[in-house]
């Protein structure tokens, strides 16, 4: 069972050890992700080249790996990283923004999938749906369609890529083979700001490197997420100044604020 | 005659439809303009990759082109994007930044405007008068000279790549080939934060996928701009917390500030 | 011996001309430091196509480098346009972000550093010395080792690329081959926000561009930076609105929060 002080845990573990998490990641949310690693006490770094990926990688915690706005030769990097990520133990979370919305979103989604083993697949549930239904379609980056579907899409995906699945929504559901744990943190501004669920698959970056259990870091990861995303929509009046207070909460967050937000609930 | 209504309507439009703008754009401004069109109440999404451009394109309500940090590869995309949207008739607003300052934008600027027909040329007098001048000079993306002049160029490039043009400045100017609308909303902060020439073209893009005129939505965007603008200002202390409140102004925009503050006059 | 009126002279420059920046940087910083340009006074383009950096960089006051999120085809618009700029006199300013992490990296930067000539190379302590040290390693772009040790180091690049070199950290240290000026402006909150180190280089080129002397330039760079990093953190609840603050800071900058804040000794 999640416990408040079991994220708070891997909070401590995170300012207290600074992992470098190595993104390879869209251009949109670049700025985004790194203030949000940073804010939370992670060392953020960003590459993607061909000729450096593997050295990188192999000097990181964990690789988040974002399909944003990809193009072939990222798509390589990616490929390049991710396997030796694989190779060497560092997990990798994949966020495969888009899929679903154009076969090449979709197929190079399920191919980076298959073959550098995310320990974690993080995605709205167009995106993790895309995953394996041949029909699926995205418009764009939104979602739509029931709840208890998407969560047996969550499953499927876990059991086939044989990873844990976090789905983020108004509730966010992960799931693993064996456990499925739902989030009920966060605010309605956060659709509203880009690049907030791309914010997610990297903090579950940071949380997956001072967690040797890939659920529980994202399962931490959605909860402080949520928790910071529900402070910061308390004091904003909009998406701007949502995203300065959600950065400032993620650097203030405190043991209590957990024990007194948390909401979340098993199977 | 622009009528507050009417501008109104539209900003109902794009709040209920959600309507999916494709944006290839620059990257300085990404982040940026994603968060403008996802405040007023449009979808963004960003792809450049020559293998789903054209996928995408035709989920699109509009697509922007903006050739801030043109590229070999990124412009091929344009074209390709482009094509494709002229052919299924999606509204194209095509931004030339920087276009008079090197021969490379200038160009890329014009061969787009001839190939893509986009339905609105949106940029600052250097470049717009870049488009039709052969000895046009652009430093860096400002723009000096007379007021007067500047529209003369607007409405000869109007009248070459037969589309609306919507030319920024102290006051907007949008023309066709048979109207012309001032707009005198806005506040000197504004050209102090990157990328609100650059916010404005995909603001003209939301409301191109909701107004079947092109000029209407040219002259509609402008005014929403401005008036967003203004609201910030008088709430800001400088260009950052400009950014912010201008974020959280367009998403809290009503019709009660449009009826209130809107400043434009035909011809 | 630094003065604050020959600080605030240079602010004043650069307010009354705005010099073009050419910035060839990474990504992650893009918007951050045109933002942080367009506050001091300045104006950033950002190019880096091989088709236009050329004359682009003609333009300009100065030209920034930094190899942020290097690949190929951006290496050669670096070497490029940093050799056009060292062959007509334009000052350059080279940031060799992530040195001693990769080899790529290191390479990359030393090559730059031999061959445009740049008048100053800005960066921590980790990478100033992976520019002089065979064994040089970064985890990531942190820093850490003593305080005098790097000194040294910096000594001896000043000395091999024959420029000042900038080192920022908690006392920045700015030194050429006869001269040495330490600068204890500053916050605990800059390094907890991505790109303050780039948002540095990048004004340093503009103080580049309108002060003759690159020591200079760059010591006055180093004071407003680490001021406007005060200001706003006395008015910060964290990373988000610091740089909220930051830019407003810059933006409103007067002689007497130099005259009351300036902390720099030299030797």
């Amino acid at each position: 069972m999640t416990t408040p002080s079991a994220v708070w845990r891997d909070v401590v573990r995170i300012r207290e050890t600074a992992p470098l998490v190595h993104n390879i990641t869209n251009y949109v949310v670049m700025n985004t992700t790194a203030n949000a690693l940073l804010a939370i006490g992670a060392s953020p770094v960003m590459a993607h080249a061909i000729d450096e990926v593997e050295d990188m990688v192999r000097l990181a915690g964990a690789l988040v790996i974002n399909i944003g706005t990809l193009s072939p030769a990222w798509v390589d990097a990616m490929f390049r990283a991710g396997r030796e990520a694989s190779k060497t133990g560092i997990p990798i979370v994949l966020d495969p923004v888009g899929a679903g919305a154009t076969s090449y979103r979709t197929d190079t989604a399920r191919q980076l999938g298959r073959d550098v083993s995310p320990s974690i697949i993080r995605g709205n549930a167009s995106e993790i749906r895309a995953l394996v239904q041949a029909d699926a379609t995205t418009r764009g980056v939104d979602s739509m369609h029931s709840a208890e579907e998407s969560v047996e899409h969550a499953r499927r995906v876990a059991d086939q890529y044989r990873c844990t699945v976090s789905m983020s929504g108004a509730t966010d559901v992960i799931v693993c083979r064996d456990a499925t744990v739902r989030v009920d943190n966060g605010h309605p501004l956060m659709p509203r700001v880009t690049g907030l669920g791309c914010t997610a698959t990297a903090l579950t970056g940071a949380f997956a490197a001072v967690n040797p259990s890939a659920f529980d870091a994202a399962v931490h990861a959605m909860i402080v997420m949520g928790i910071a995303g529900e402070i910061a929509g308390e004091r904003a009046a909009g998406p701007g100044s949502f995203w300065v207070q959600f950065l400032d909460a993620l650097y203030a967050l405190q043991q209590s604020d957990i024990a007194a937000r948390m909401r979340s609930s098993d199977g």
